[in-house]
Order: structure tokens, then sequence, then C-alpha cells
């Protein structure tokens, strides 16, 4: 009753009450289906042309129920999301793309079971056009779960399990890497260490298959030169000291993330490493609020989620609106800000 | 249609469908209105009854068409938003207190005039059963906007221009003030400084307020002692300038935030000062990642955002499960936790 009351678009059930039949003989007459009365198709019929009733509506209820919301899904472990620099810049990015095409960003936080049964069953709820989806994790169920779902969804960074059938926009982070470590070969260094991020996500996975090879690609020996971060600052700072213990003649580190690499200028400065002369360092994302502040300014590698999330909506908003749902897998190229960390 | 399909509550439709008559017929036949045939009368209660079917749900269409989702509303400028440590806790704790009674967090940014038509219309559109509201803005039109809805609609701090009416759970930000001020009195300080937050905002208009009286009771004279700063590091730090270029002989100040605090901490080094022998500090939020961290750990007006979120939960849910409307307006009190800042 709600829907007529709101003056939307006629529905079957609306076809049923005013010709006076139910609603599957409704749904028969529609569909020509033979076991219907000549009475009852005529009636039903005759309500539809006098309500305005297209049988096609049914089939497109995605477009007659446009919300013109968004959802933006963030499937990562709360304290993550809200502490990390890169989450919020995503954050921020969808809002402002969003409300560009004005469209309502809806915000979603998704970690445990329960959270990922509540996501699907508000997503598949009509209450949304699509979603924007970022689930960095390889383990994580969600990106499965979201493939039975009537609803277009663009997916931030490739999800694991999903080699097929989903829209990705990524960031070339492998390329990332091979740029970071380049560009610390070219200024002599040869001892280049790195402070991965966490191996159970493809992004780092990336970044140091990218440093790994570079150096083999340049002749040298990457073993025992990398170490596990965890994305924050301390992990940074404990992964920097782990690999000043194992590896004292270290003259380059790249980390996977500006974070992790403020973490490890705080042990470099706490070990007596002067930065650059010492040891150069090269981060990972360019966040425009912490690379430039640190001293000194970091070079990283420069990615900016804006750039991530406007091509996540240009494909969506595409998809929203009927367009052949081709599975796009978009790769931004990404580049090196130097500044005077390295050089 | 979906609503059959998804095992919902029989509705109206459905009764109507059913009993082979039109909504409306099936709407008097509910009601006892004398226009309705017995005939009709007759099959649309039987039709009621097979379908368990309850008049009553039509009155408390809340119920029946429960989303299980609740809008948090932030309403503020987009850079405030995320990079103040504060707001971020409140999305913690409402991601956190919802998912603990199976509720679906759906976080809303609202900022311009646009945004508040959007958001007005996402609320009014059945997505979620009730909203969380944050709008500490007084010029902010949301509020009055929000007056219209028909889903229950909490606040988070009293918005300016609805003194009746509104359900609000807020902190006791004049006493919080009055507490920080008399541990400095009682600490032998009598040139006690504020940097004070933006004066068109409520709570720190109320934390501004609690600093004069106590110094007025206490028999001090509060003139030239104020600064306003913008809740963030860089205006706290030139809110203390201020407050040394003017008053020099300050030897305490109390500060509307912890970020705000980090700033007036930063400055009162640069100018030699020692905190707290020269100067001692009080910050406000007890921010749990900001004031422990602090060199020296920080005195702060203990608030737990939680505590508020956890609050207007309960007397939202209250509301969304039909409870009697009666304006709630719950002041949480607040406390002082003392660290090496001020001692």
């Amino acid at each position: 009753m709600a829907r007529a009351e709101d003056g939307a678009r006629p529905t079957l059930e609306d076809v049923a009450a005013f010709a006076g039949v139910s609603r599957s003989t409704a749904s028969r007459a529609l569909n020509e289906d033979e076991y219907v009365s000549a009475a009852s198709r005529e009636k039903v019929l005759a309500a539809a042309r006098d309500l305005g009733y297209s049988p096609n509506q049914a089939a497109r209820s995605l477009v007659t129920r446009r919300t013109d919301a968004i959802a933006v899904v963030l499937s990562e472990p709360e304290a993550r999301l809200l502490d990390d620099p890169y989450r919020t810049a995503v954050m921020r990015a969808g809002y402002r793309e969003l409300a560009d095409i004005g469209r309502q960003m809806v915000l979603i936080f998704s970690d445990t079971t329960e959270d990922l049964r509540r996501t699907v069953r508000f997503l598949e709820g009509g209450h949304v056009d699509g979603a924007l989806v970022f689930a960095p994790h390889r383990a994580d169920p969600l990106p499965k779960a979201l493939r039975l779902l009537k609803i277009p969804v663009v997916f931030g960074g490739q999800p694991a399990g999903l080699k097929r059938g989903a829209h990705v926009v990524d960031f070339d982070n492998e390329s990332g890497a091979r740029l970071a470590v380049e560009h610390l070969l070219a200024a002599g260094r040869r001892r280049i260490a790195t402070v991965s991020g966490p191996q159970d996500q493809n992004a780092p996975i990336d970044r140091l298959a990218g440093w790994r090879k570079t150096l083999l690609d340049a002749g040298l020996d990457p073993a025992g030169l990398a170490e596990e971060g965890d994305f924050t600052l301390a992990g940074g700072a404990n992964a920097m000291s782990a690999l000043l213990e194992r590896a004292p003649d270290v003259d380059a580190v790249f980390v996977a993330s500006d974070m992790m690499a403020l973490g490890a200028l705080r042990t470099l400065e706490g070990a007596g490493r002067r930065v650059p002369e010492d040891v150069a360092l090269v981060g990972f994302d360019d966040n425009v609020t912490l690379a430039p502040a640190m001293t000194p300014p970091l070079t990283s590698v420069h990615q900016d989620p804006r750039e991530q999330v406007r091509a996540m909506v240009a494909i969506l908003t595409g998809l929203v609106d009927g367009q052949a749902p081709t599975p796009q897998r978009r790769i931004l190229p990404v580049s090196l800000t130097v500044r005077a960390s390295s050089t």
C-alpha cells in the first residue's frame, strides 16, 4: 500500500486487486497462460490498461525501484577501518564522487560472519542501486556471497576466488613496487630490504612480488631482506627492528604503506640510522596528509583512492543504467613521488 | 510480491488478493465501514484469518516493514568527519553497538544542501528503521528537516532549534569544564586560560560557559583568557600562541578537545614552557588513542562515545518497537581522568 500512496508505479498486486482476482490469476493472465478463464483475462488486462501497468516493469525492477543510493562496503576488521588513513581516504573519495553525481553514499562496515549475513540481506533488500565493495582479505567470504545479488557490484581491488565475472578496479601494485626498487637501485643502493604488508591480501602480495622480481632482475639476492608488517605504525616499527637485527648492512627499505613507513622511520631514528644518508626509505600510498608531513618527507608510490573510486562509479552507474554487464577489469597505473627520504 | 516471497507478514494487498476483492474493499471491510456488502466482509475476514493478518499491523507499518538497518547520520563538513578522532570513535561505537543487537549500521555523511535533500529522501524511503543523528552545528538545517520523517530519530547532542519533541542523548559539557577548572584550582593554579571549541556548536559553548562560571565562582577574572579553536591540531596550536602573547603569565589551560590540546602542547614546547611545571594542561574527550599517548600523558575530561551511542540505541529501539514516543533528554555524566599533564 505504501507504493500506491507514494505515487509509485503500479505493481502486479495493484492490478490483481483492481481486477478483483488473485495475484496468481493476474500473473497467469498477463503471461498468457492458458489456465485462466477468458473473463478473468479480460478483467486483468483492462485493469493493467487502466492503471498503466507495464509487464516489462517486472523484469526491469532495478530500474523502476531506483533509490539513488549507492552502498560503499568496507569489509575489514573494525580497528583497521577507522585507524588506517588509506581507508578514511577511500571513505572520503566515495562520499565526494557519489555526491558529485547526485547519489547518496550509504557506508557499510562488515567484519564478522554475522555482519556478512546482515550486509547481504540489506544489499538485496532494494535499498541501494548498487555497491562499491572493498574486501581486501583473501579469506573474506563476502565477494562470493555477493555473486547472487541482483544489484550490480564493482570491486576495489581483485577479490580472491572471483577470477571471472567480477567488475574490478585495481592499482598496478607490482609495477609500483618495481618503480620504488628501481629508483633505489638508480641511487646506488644495493641492500634493499622490504617491509611487506599482510600476505593474506592481494595488494601487498603483489607489492612483495614486485620488490623480489626487481632485485632478481638486477642480479641481487632478496634472501633475508623481507619482513611482514600489518599496515599499522607499530607493525612497521617492529618489522624494521627485525630487519636491522637480521641485516644490519641494509641501505634502503621499500615499505608497503606510508603508515608502516612512519613506524620504520621511528625505528631507524631510534637505532641512530640517518634517513636517507644511511638508509633510504620509500613508502606506498603517497597519502596526502602523511607522506609530505614526515621528517624527512617520504618518497612514496602514488595511488589516488579518488581516481579508483571514480573509475568504480563510472562502471557501476553504467551497470545501474542497464549497460551490458561485460566484466571489466581496470588496472590503474601508479607513479613514484620522490621526496627527501630517498635522495 | 517481494513480500510474499520473502515470507514477510501478510499485507492488506495479500488479504485483498486472497479474498478476490479490491484493496479499498478489503480496507473498508477490516475497518467495519458500512459501505461493504456482507458477502465481501465475510470473504475478507476469512482471508485475514487464513493468512494470519492482523489489522493492527496496518497502523504499525514500521513493524511490518522492518529493515533491521539503522542509519547513523553525521552532518558535518567532510574534512572534520574523517580527520577528527572523536568522530571516528563515534562511527566505531555506532558500528559495534548496532552489530551487538543484530542491526546493520548504514552510515551517511551529510554536508551540503544537496546532501540534505538526498539524506532526507533516503531516510523517508523505508530503507532504515530509524536514525541516530549527530548534527553539532547550530545553523544546520538537518534537524528541523527530520521532524517530518515518519521513522524515529534520536540525536547525539542537543540540536539547535528543536527545543521540544526531540529525543536527545548528550554529555554534561558544562560540568565537565567545571571538573577540569576545579582540578586546576585545587592544584594551586590561578591564571587558567581556555582554548574553546567553535562557538557555532552547543557542546563547546557549554564547555566555555563552564570554564567561565567556575573562574567567577572562585573570584577570578576570565577576561582575556579565552581563545577559540576549530577542534583541529593546528587550531589548538594557533589559539595557544595567541593566549601566550596576550597573557604570558598563564599557568594552566583547559582545552576543549584532546586534538587541540596536542596542538597547544606543541606550542608550549616551542615557547619553552614546561608542562605541567610552568603550564598545566587539561583536555576534553579522553580519547583512548590520543590522551594516554601524549608526552606528558594528558589529563582530560572523560566522555565515552560508546556510552552515548548505547543510550541512543536503547531509546531508538524502543521507538522502533512502538513504545510511546515521550521525548527523552538524557544527559550523561562525565568524569576527569587525571594524568601527568596537570599534576
